[in-house]
């Protein structure tokens, strides 16, 4: 069997920057007892934090609220087999009140590439964030 | 806020060509109790089972032997906000068996990227398939 020369696990600030680098996400949780994925626009809040939109009344804004979740980015090339992924663990929260969730700050989150109604801002910590990048 | 013009479901044999297009996908298991996501290459089976190879000893095949997974694919493009995703859902199986992992049929699911230990074939069914369109 082919096999790749190896993995070269990734520090937390390497992991942040790689994180800041991308616009698309997947948010990982549990939907009706059943692991669910879902891509999604995001960017980092000061702090860090990953921040998306929903709309308020969606599964994914009532799934999450709450609950440890995680988030997944990634890049690979497929003609090397080379990239690398970050997995961000951590508790997840809506952030409904328009005060909080559009400050002037900046902290306001992305605009969701997605139709939202009624949307809030979900904000998952970055709690525990791993890494690896793929050496081809 | 700027939003979309919306989303397009797609079928399940749009969802399975799409699947077919990509080498690299996300395994969603629950690993202690948390959700837990993995990007990994993999391949179509005949049968339209998700084929991917993993270390025998390792946390994903121990996790995920028998649960019922989430496996995501997507392509996304920043500049004009839109892109595609596809989520099968299904119970997930290793096959150990050598000959059962590599017959000559060409079912023996494709050379891991990554490094592997004691390789064994990590099976989802495709019991559950669903897709969408974003249009930018």
């Amino acid at each position: 069997m082919l096999q790749n020369s190896g993995f070269r696990p990734l520090g937390r600030q390497e992991c942040l920057r790689l994180l800041a680098k991308v616009p698309v996400g997947r948010i990982v949780y549990t939907r009706q007892a059943l692991p669910a994925v879902l891509p999604v626009n995001f960017c980092l809040g000061p702090d860090s934090a990953v921040l998306l939109r929903t709309s308020g009344d969606s599964d994914l804004a009532r799934a999450v609220d709450g609950a440890v979740v995680a988030f997944e980015v990634d890049e690979f090339d497929a003609a090397t087999r080379s990239g690398w992924s970050v997995v961000v663990t951590g508790r997840a929260g809506l952030v409904p009140d328009p005060a909080e969730s559009e400050p002037p700050d900046g902290e306001g989150g992305p605009d969701s590439w997605m139709p939202v109604r009624d949307g809030v801002l979900v904000r998952i910590e970055t709690e525990v964030v791993s890494g690896r990048e793929l050496t081809g």
